[in-house]
């Protein structure tokens, strides 16, 4: 097929400019960025020059993909243009994750499920991401029965605002947060690890307890995960699944500062569950939220609709 | 009794300077601190002078009580001299905590251990302590079954060395650690964590299962925990209970910083665990980690001791 044509809409955030970076780095030529009024006119990545999101723009017709990475509200209102104009969407807010009839796509996890689709694919939380990644060839090998999950999420995953916000603070002022909506007795975020995972796992009923917080570092997040299996799965045993397991690598230390900058997801401290017996493991993990677990999740969904449309 | 005789020993560490102050804050004014030889001679707190922690110098017979807080080595060599002294010992290193016969003591939960020592009488690691003041009323209302904890640490559980290098690092630098000796598949810490909270508690086969997690922030150590208790117990219920555990106050938001200079620990996020129905609950605690996680909680235990030698 032609060059295709890619839209980065939100392409001044956080994330957009890490999409910006990995469309560049893997060749692709005919990228425009898009953003608000407000940066329209700017330049951002190699020279590009920021035009408005607007959705006469968005539905010209002259776009094979867009990536957006925009708020909830902004993808609300501008994806159905983008998608009237006959481009394929991959999302990055919550707006579609769990509609039905829209697949929530990891590629290592449920990739078919992305061609399920018609204009919209959704990316997951960045935590969802790292999460099913590791729970994936665990439920395979011996079944997911509950999953409890502790975050230590970095505060690039509120926005390239609170980055700088944390820069400005001083040490002595630095907390932990739980700076997320709240949704009864849990986050948004809490709720929305749970009803991911348990969409892109095809596992509706799988029992998920989560509980979020935001730590002060600028990139990276980590979980503390505990897992209860239907059959006795060793470390040793887990340990070897996650070492053949697509994205994912297994180290003795994953920190946000050793998973940041890199496509993988870091497994470590796998080990027995001491309050669970041989059907519990314990594990953590460390991810970029900003590139496995935002653009680069998204930009391999969009490689598996190119290789559709060329197909 | 006449106005006690209390030697610090490892007075210019980050747990010393917090002993000098509480102690001058609740007015004792017999205070002698002990250093190490280097130290010897400069002064702390309130224009105390330093004397060296010497064999001979705790053994004169001049101490009615020595709060000790040094490492574990040093303890091991020190400790036997203030007890030959004549002085009740409050060690909070881990040298003897899970020693037989040797009291480990949160006077919230198992004060009456404090009075049945020979001499000395052990506190506990900072995350224990809080673990049990939120874990006792619980489990004296439900029994506990199973109890899952993941960390995050301050680096001021690592000394006042560790928070010079916080406050001169970088922000880009800012990152979680696991900066423990190690015990087979765990830290030392997690393995503290659940033999100390198993003595505390006298539930020698409860399953405790921990990760424990060092975080850039500075004072101020937070756990999220899961509960699973024999009988069911409402969030409501849980919550009722810990609004009147001694020690401890219900809030919205439990972080390092609210917590920070408080003699509370802090709980709050009470929910039921989604993963496991009725039976079980999920929490999240702030508390200082150099107040009531160490010298508060050694400095009352030392007053039930002084009560004792008054009564």
């Amino acid at each position: 097929m032609a060059e295709p044509r890619i839209g980065v809409v939100g392409a001044t955030g956080a994330v957009g400019a890490v999409t910006l970076r990995l469309l560049a780095e893997r060749g692709y030529s005919d990228v425009r960025p898009f953003a608000s009024a407000r940066s329209a006119g700017t330049t951002v990545g190699d020279g590009l020059r920021v035009e408005e999101a607007t959705p006469e723009a968005l539905a010209a017709g002259d776009l094979d993909l867009a990536l957006f990475s925009v708020g909830t509200s902004a993808s609300l209102e501008l994806v159905p243009h983008a998608v009237r104009g006959g481009a394929a969407v991959v999302d990055k807010s919550s707006a579609y994750r769990l509609e039905p009839g829209i697949p929530l796509v990891v590629p290592e996890v449920n990739g078919g499920r992305a061609l399920e689709n018609d204009g919209i694919v959704a990316n997951p939380n960045c935590c969802t991401i790292p999460l099913t990644c590791v729970l994936k060839p665990l439920h395979d090998a011996a079944g997911l029965r509950r999953v409890r999950v502790s975050t230590y999420q970095s505060v690039s995953g509120a926005g390239a605002q609170r980055m700088e916000q944390l820069r400005a603070q001083a040490v002595d002022d630095h907390d932990l947060a739980m700076d997320w909506t709240w949704d009864g007795d849990e986050t948004d975020e809490e709720s929305k690890i749970r009803a991911e995972a348990q969409k892109i796992l095809e596992l509706p009923e799988l029992p998920i307890s989560a509980t979020t917080v935001r730590v002060p570092v600028l990139v990276g997040h980590a979980e503390s995960i505990w897992v209860e299996l239907d059959e006795p799965l060793s470390p040793e045993q887990a340990t070897a699944l996650l070492r053949t397991a697509p994205s994912v690598q297994v180290v003795d230390a994953p920190t946000p500062r050793a998973a940041a900058q890199t496509d993988q997801v870091l497994v470590g401290r796998i080990r027995r569950d001491r309050a669970a017996g041989e059907s519990g493991l314990v594990l953590f993990l460390a991810c970029d939220n900003l590139v496995k677990g935002a653009a680069l999740n998204a930009i391999q969904i969009a490689e598996l609709l190119l290789d559709r449309v060329a197909a």
